[in-house]
């Protein structure tokens, strides 16, 4: 018993690393703890060791690692700044706000599809030319959805089964031929995934037990962001339990820092990677590497790019992409004031409608830059006032409830102050965003829109290809039917619940990836919904219908 | 017992009418069994008093003066083309679509204030002249909303309480008050209400016990719509019960044969009414005798307008008002293509994208001409396939798994097709737009969807009045939050649920109409959610807030 008490304290001790999936394992470290308290006190945290004599040896050299890897000095400056952002005054942000050059923006519908076609291929060629990387943030846990796993491991319910990290995978290995049939070879995408401590391990583990979904298993690369403590409004750090500091990620910001840790750069240098494109892990619909994203920023000769959907309403809770003295940046939905917002040019449109998605293309070069610790320090963490769990002096787990202490992040937007080539480009939210954000109770951004989203758009594609939905008796489904998940009512609707009709159709990524080639497959058929697209073993498309 | 009887059998037989609140009550008929036998037949509608003998004195004369009063030839008229144009092939519809022209069409979006003030002077001034009236469509009950009694009855939730009907009477007050204020006399407009058998008691009862709401009695006008029978493919006409036929309303579009038959535009016509505002009782933000669309219409010389949404996607389940072969007509989403419905114009906007909301301006003449029987009979029912409940020849009630037959309605907006001057007026939804629908099981046009858009609106009157909302610590709630109403989201938002706010605002009717005259009471103020403004009894404004 005492053996395997000491080989578990090892185990505790040990501080490990993970980099392509391979898992460092370091020394344990001797302990300087009046060193330590020294350091502490100078930057007035001498309290986190208050628990010091009731912990065991495990528990003890735990906090000392967290502790002794915290730069107090660099994170008391981040306070300092942090309360001092928190006195911002908004309106002042209104005057300063100005909307997009429209030298700097494009829209999907307002592109010939003759130009469309000529993003794509310039998109398709530099992937089948190794230039291209997708990174992913995927650093939270799906604690609004309700589990307690990485989001990208969700199964939204679709008839295939498949995982957001799934649907994803198979997205690239699609582009990936796309390209290949457009430029005669074979290419990768390598896939570069951003953890955090609570997603790493399992992230790594779901993607080895799944085969790396037919990727290769080197083309996917995770690696960790930074976790910063939590403060209370007295610029004391928090303990959530006696031995361990009160952590959070530093916000998808925290992808430069983390980039720069673990030389992810240097990697993709080594990979001939000359274009990165970063988006969120929790958008069902999102379009990876999509080519006329890139050929649009690279006919732009951009640096820097995010891709945008119109603003639906003025009170939309989105940021808008624009600019304020000059530099591009995305103002948050609670930084501007309604009269801003409801703000509309000549045409009707709001002024300030690009609604941030987080989807973004980055060159390497700018990577670079922006990563340099000069330019990464000059991004001011933003703040969020927090009602943080700690213990007090009795060592009990307090639930505040009221806002008590401050979480910093840094959101990965805030590099736009750096680009000295900015593109905006403008998608249609039905086609490339659904966001899942939150359990079925609520009602929007959910597992069952998400899926709706899905078999809307894929639908479609079946539908424009040629085919038709009928319902038992053989008659036709309408092309749009009353849904409940259609923005919008009429007062003339007649459609009663009996003929309600939500067409389930899903297409394998691997089918296809925006909806085309599928002229071959379907036209003249008439399907009887559920019906699943999928490849087959031998790479010809399986059509599964009916009850399935 | 047995005069019990007696009586009771006279009062079945007894034919009421209702108009102006007051019942007419006519002769028993005496029964020519053999005659309707006879007229029966003739139409092969002999089955509808198969269970003659089994039914009482009393159903015995309910049935013979349901059948007494069809015109069978007409009915059978309307089945044959009902069953004609159900082989109507959309696709050819769609080759005829063309998009609304320029010079009909207006948006609030893109039209100066100035030009807004003047159109809301011309809408006030008529209204001082007396010369508007507002019509509501008030047929159908609550079914998918989950209750057995008329919408206008519907209490959504507010905290004021009030039901739907309340709130449209309290905009009459609110808007006859800003025309008397403006042109310096009083002035009424007088409300129609169009209810079906099912909803007319009900809600003629429900005014009278609310005192109108603080209307004149003689202003509150009800009338009634006709039912038509619901038919099987076969032709023959069903009973839902031995002794009764299976009825439905015939639609809004019944307007105008019920203006007709109960000489409604005689009344307005003594009254100098000019113009009528017609809407759908189930919009809970609906602008009543709206001047500003009034004026727009008056503006154009318009004897027929639509007010409109601009509809947020393709697939969105509204009808569009467009132009098919030169004349105008909203074309249901359930006719068109997907193709033609994602078709969009060279500024990236859907070509069609006019979305009925069932809120319309006729003027009186239009009115005359398009309820002259010549006319009216012009207008084709719509038909749906529905599953209808009948009793089979044993006299037992099936209620079948498929549809079995058809309903036949004429649509209010079918009139468009004789307007020699059309006009349309877009207005933003999160102003003027918001249906109740469903129960609160939907996702969508639920009592909660209602009540949330109109806090949301209300709020943004508030605060752009110059007052703020804080949280109980004082601190400053944003103008724009994360609602779980907003459309869309966003993959940076950092809001957790217990930042989550819902801003609980009412204004009543009666203290402001669309937002104006609200500077002097709340400028400079900070309120603690719930806050709701009511007109006190001395006509001043109380503020009511917190926790009430």
């Amino acid at each position: 018993m005492a053996k395997l008490k000491v080989a578990l304290n090892k185990l505790t001790r040990l501080k490990t690393s993970c980099r392509n999936g391979i898992v460092f394992v370091n020394k344990t470290e001797t302990m300087d703890i009046e060193g330590l308290r020294q350091r502490l006190n100078a930057a007035g945290q001498g309290h986190l060791i208050q628990f010091w004599e009731t912990l065991s040896d495990g528990e003890k050299q735990s906090l000392y690692n967290e502790l002794n890897h915290m730069d107090f000095m660099e994170i008391n400056g981040f306070f300092e700044s942090s309360m001092q952002s928190l006195k911002h005054v908004a309106d002042k942000l209104d005057d300063l706000l100005e909307p997009l050059p429209g030298d700097v923006f494009g829209s999907v519908t307002r592109t010939s599809s003759d130009k469309l076609d000529e993003y794509r291929t310039k998109g398709l060629t530099a992937i089948a030319n190794n230039n291209v990387a997708v990174l992913l943030l995927a650093g939270g846990q799906g604690t609004r959805l309700g589990v307690n796993y990485p989001k990208g491991m969700y199964n939204v319910g679709l008839p295939s089964g498949k995982t957001l990290y799934q649907i994803q995978a198979e997205r690239i290995l699609k582009v990936q031929e796309n390209a290949k049939v457009l430029m005669g070879k074979s290419c990768e995408v390598p896939w570069y995934i951003m953890t955090s401590e609570h997603t790493k391990e399992p992230t790594r583990q779901f993607f080895a037990n799944h085969n790396f979904f037919g990727l290769k298993k080197e083309n996917v690369v995770l690696f960790e962001q930074n976790l910063l403590p939590c403060i209370g409004f007295d610029g004391k750090i928090f303990l959530d339990s006696p031995g361990k500091v009160a952590l959070a990620p530093d916000g998808n910001g925290g992808l430069y820092r983390a980039l720069r840790k673990s030389h992810i750069l240097k990697d993709m240098e080594q990979r001939g990677i000359q274009y990165v494109h970063v988006y969120c892990v929790d958008n069902i619909l999102v379009k990876m590497a999509d080519p006329v994203f890139l050929g649009f920023c690279m006919d732009k000769g951009a640096d820097c790019g995010a891709k945008v959907v119109e603003k639906a309403l003025p009170t939309e809770a989105v940021g808008v992409v624009c600019k304020v003295e000059g530099k591009y940046q995305v103002v948050e939905y609670s930084e501007i004031t309604l009269r801003t917002a409801e703000k509309r040019n000549q045409d009707g449109r709001l002024t300030f409608n690009a609604g941030n998605i987080c989807n973004h293309f980055f060159t390497l070069d700018f990577l670079n830059l922006v990563t340099d610790p000069q330019q990464e320090s000059e991004l001011k963490h933003h703040v969020a006032k927090k009602k943080i769990p700690y213990v007090d002096s009795a060592g009990k787990l307090i639930k505040p409830a009221e806002p008590n202490g401050i979480k910093m992040e840094k959101f990965v937007f805030d590099v736009f102050h750096f680009t000295t080539s900015f593109a905006v480009w403008e998608v249609l939210r039905e086609e490339e965003f659904s966001p899942l954000k939150n359990a079925d109770s609520a009602p929007k951004d959910t597992p069952t829109t998400c899926r709706n989203d899905l078999f809307g758009l894929h639908r479609r594609w079946v539908d424009k290809a040629g085919a038709k939905f009928t319902h038992k008796d053989g008659s036709v489904i309408p092309a749009i039917t009353s849904s409940a998940n259609c923005a919008g009512g009429t007062g003339d609707s007649k459609q009663t619940s009996e003929e309600f009709n939500e067409v389930v159709c899903e297409v394998s990524p691997l089918v296809s990836y925006e909806g085309e080639d599928l002229e071959a497959v379907v036209c003249g058929q008439k399907f009887l919904s559920p019906v699943r697209l999928e490849r087959g073993g031998d790479g010809d498309v399986v059509i599964l219908q009916g009850s399935s």
